[in-house]
């Protein structure tokens, strides 16, 4: 007989986990303080009428694990029909045991469609099927998942050069409760090492020098604000400190001239430092996405472009130049709120303790740890997160999960994570660890849950 | 009372791991297809008269580990008798708690021996002359170990000058079923670094500059194709990407210049991308091992020489070469099957990342994460690299454990594995993370103990 | 209910493990072979009035929590009462959930004080007036304090121009039984990266060339020798292998002329290589702390100094430089004992693999893994330790715990090692892994607790 995956004691194997997920998280509302959802779908109400497109539509995750099992890229980001690419990845999902598919595949199919059957080949067109006709009925558009998912804030990730217009319009909706609010990612233009993308940004923003850069992020920044905007967001293969004159190198490179890999590490430097003033004097958190390394497979960046599953991870943090980063802001009184991921999981108790280094009252937890990301969103992962934020630093004033993701099933992660919180807590519990009552461990995990995000982003 | 070590339920602590074991695993065959067996020994059918030759005269593991708890050099690579080398053995063992050689040294016992008590300065003139008096009769040649562990293949690692003639020798024997294959290990063409027993290579081959070399090289390949060779190997310090002209370094090299690092580098990168090339044309798999650290103390590397102990873990892998090195091959469509090692363990999740974006049908996980190597080849090694596997890609298309070893006792390797694997599937069913029926659970666990092997390689 | 934090059961899950620490573990003496107590407070037996002073007054661990609550500085190195102080870190303690600091409180208040109710806001006047009232009575003064935690050796951590007064005068007091060591900390002199601290020291020392340092160290060394001293300690941030002159260097440094960092890596090889050479002629042991980078925080460091909390893990170790200083000294048969720590802790496996190349007997374990320090001074940091040690090494040979601390009541960090080594070893018990009888389970927990530490160090 087959044990129902993804039931009701999911990843809690003891009785205290049990308790304290059911009293203390599962019903508390869904911050999802960093995600990659549409405005657009969002402000079109998207709905979806086929369960193969919503899962594999646009998930690099399922595309890596696909390929990694020998199948044809036709049914990866190929023409096949989405029913033929479904019980392809059907197929494959039960040799991705122990991967954080195999969970979420079922989480969402548990909790969206009621599907409690574990998918495989065999199950596969029958579920098709099934999730095609519920697609079809009430509860699947786009505001609708996320209302049935109790989401209260949902931060969207947002180039400076766009009109928000999504976002105006989500906010016109009076009857849909839930704040969508952009959040401010000016990777383009901060990214000078790619320099094709950079100056098509430098265009669309109107900037022609530097200070000229720096007054169009500053327009930017302001109309983000009247939004909402609480948070901006920066994905940096490595940042190198570097001191410099960025005006030359600005001014060199828009020109079409020759610069250096050292000119670019003084003008990401520069300009990281002049967005970091900004942000703390706006309030605002600066998030920090340390370390990916970017389209490897050359032949199939030429297919199926960027991200598509040909990511990796780089090398570990430079945290001689984060500190210096850090420091020069701090040393001004200019260090925002700050959130440090980095790709490499052997970074995590090396940016705990630089972390240390830079709290301050009166917010708590200043700087903090983000949470598992990416290749490591992952139950091992998100345990070493959290063991290492609890030896290092205070877990008990961390922000919590988030779901990284384009999809409307993918609030579930929430869930996964919540249940691997309270195993560990309750496993310090039953160790004689900590105590169990609630005022102490319902706290805890409350404040984890929901509201140290609210609290500390200031939703 | 003593509990029995390494008994029924070795490292199966629940009852979903016992049952998953003795149904799915424990009676699997084996295909070992990476070792150190000598061909010669094979051939001639060696016998062993002494537990302490058996067992000491050639690991340097158990070197390591008694050089650790202070014994005497004489008592480890020394001229003391096999008694006394062995009793010296057994009076550390205790003190190796947690050590794979205590778990290995007490399965080879159990398995081969049927000797059940902990071995230790009490017990080890009983188990010695116990062992001796087993050895002198039936069951204890070279074949009759391999027959007796229930092994199917068999690869060895051969140089290219090899004559091979062992091999045939073996294939002539008809009534000896298993298959002895050469695997193809070119290390000391390739490793320029090493400019003595390079040079004396090129002479083997009678390579006169670097096309005469790789001339050498598809003739020999040829060779070793003839009797079944589906695997190369590479043991590489280092592998630093460098494009440049490897015939003017072979030119200088051969002709006694000095050459930079900067040119071995030049060098390395172009013979490993030929072979590649070749590799992906014949079909085969090629291995990297990356990472050691050799010959670290000069003074005993004088006395006893190089592969006796001395050896340890060097730099993390040089990521980015890595993604350049498989992005050339890839490129031209001519990225052979390939399974990676690193010796460091914190290189796994880097390791899985990148693998992940040079996967591609119609081979199931035509890029692999080697199982556990060496330093890492011990209970918390195995599961953080199956553990990174599953996190990161499809576990179910893993190829499985290897020995790595000298000796005809080291099959119980994968039966430490085999519970391992088990152990570890079933803390997943355990926590509704997977199900439990013969065709989930089950196949996944026959795949990776022995038909993805068989598949993955062409035996 | 609130469960007792700290209980008797505290980290010991099986039924194994809890017989293995009060058969084995409980009751051995504490041999503290390094810490940093204060020589005056311990010849002056100390006397403290105020839980606050004595848990607040100097722990840059729990600065750093407090930091990470949001703590305002006034009440963290500020001139707020310590009963004020005292109230916000009890306010603070429940969202340091899995922190060494929850375990190591509780610890303390329960084993010197009875006190075993969770410490948090509630509680927090009714404990210190309850700790004040038992200060004020027998058992608290610092003699007392060691001798009631059965301690038999303490090494402390003295400057080689220190004068050894107060080791002197806890000599002559023959009724306190403890023996009291310095332990010789070069630093100053090492570590000429710090030039103006280097040239204060130089100028103590009375040294005014490269060749009088080396006299003067030697004379110093002499002095600690006569004072029982049986260790040495360095704290380096890096150590980079590298020769050349270092008389040149010291003429340049003390002339005031600028010196490159490859000079200086010459001056700290040298001297590092000097010291070694005597360390072995003396028989003392070398510890090695690599790794931390200091004083991030700039601001910070101009408020409150050194060592408040502003530190961090550096870059890994380098592996290569550190081989090739200690086969420099192994070369010449002049190692001495060497005890390696690093403060990142991927480097641990990197390490033992090292350490394994640079062991010979007499000794038994004479390159040692250092425990746990500083920021993986806590269960997992421990517990990755033992594992490593134990994976790459022989753990029966490991000299064990201490408690790098400044305080009295830090010994508790002795028993929260023995507890989970217990848990440990008795996870093995249960797995079929090792054998469960006194002569081996019970003497390998003896020896790792107490013996290996008395014959290692030869106190």
């Amino acid at each position: 007989m087959i044990k129902n995956i993804a039931g009701k004691d999911f990843l809690l194997s003891s009785r205290t986990a049990k308790r304290l997920y059911s009293d203390y998280a599962e019903r508390m509302p869904i911050i999802d303080f960093h995600c990659h959802l549409s405005p657009a779908e969002i402000a079109g109400d998207k709905r979806f009428s086929d369960i193969g497109e919503l899962m594999l539509g646009a998930d690099h995750y399922k595309w890596r694990a696909m390929r990694s099992f020998g199948i044809d890229e036709k049914y990866i980001t190929g023409d096949a029909p989405f029913r033929d690419k479904f019980r392809k990845f059907a197929g494959m999902l039960p040799y991705a045991a122990g991967n954080p598919l195999y969970a979420w595949t079922h989480l969402e199919l548990a909790r969206y469609f009621g599907i409690e059957e574990a998918l495989d080949a065999r199950s596969a067109d029958r579920i098709y099927d099934r999730c095609g006709e519920l697609l079809a009925g009430p509860g699947f558009s786009a505001k609708e998942l996320i209302l049935r998912s109790n989401v209260e804030v949902v931060c969207t990730t947002d180039d400076p050069a766009d009109s928000l217009i999504h976002h105006k319009k989500i906010r016109e909706d009076s009857r849909f409760g839930v704040k969508v609010l952009p959040a401010f990612r000016p990777d383009r233009a901060v990214n000078i090492r790619e320099r094709g993308v950079w100056k098509k940004c430098m265009e669309e923003l109107g900037a022609e020098d530097y200070p000229g850069l720096l007054s169009a992020l500053d327009a930017s920044m302001k109309r983000f604000g009247e939004l909402g905007c609480r948070l901006s967001d920066h994905g940096l293969q490595r940042l190198t400190f570097r001191t410099g004159d960025p005006e030359a190198v600005f001014k060199k490179a828009i020109g079409g001239g020759e610069i250096t890999p050292d000119e670019e590490d003084v003008f990401i430097t520069s300009l990281m430092t002049e967005l970091g003033r900004r942000y703390a004097e706006a309030g605002w958190c600066m998030q920090l996405h340390l370390g990916p390394m970017r389209n490897n497979n050359t032949a199939m960046f030429g297919k199926v472009g960027r991200d598509a599953g040909f990511d990796a991870i780089g090398d570990p943090v430079d945290i001689s130049s984060l500190s210096r980063f850090l420091d020069g802001l701090a040393a001004e009184d200019r260090l925002p709120k700050t959130v440090l991921y980095s790709l490499d999981g052997n970074d995590l108790c090396r940016l705990c303790a630089l972390m240390g280094c830079f709290q301050e009252g009166p917010v708590r937890s200043k700087i903090q740890l983000g949470p598992a990301w990416w290749f490591n969103d992952q139950r091992d992962g998100m345990e070493a997160q959290l063991r290492a934020l609890a030896n290092l630093g205070v877990i008990g004033g961390f922000v919590g999960m988030l779901t990284d993701s384009r999809s409307f099933l993918s609030y579930t992660r929430h869930e996964y994570f919540r249940r691997i919180l309270c195993a560990l807590v309750g496993g310090w519990i039953d160790g004689g660890e900590y105590p169990d009552d609630p005022d102490t461990a319902g706290r805890l995990i409350g404040d984890i849950c929901y509201h140290n995000a609210k609290n500390y982003f200031g939703f």
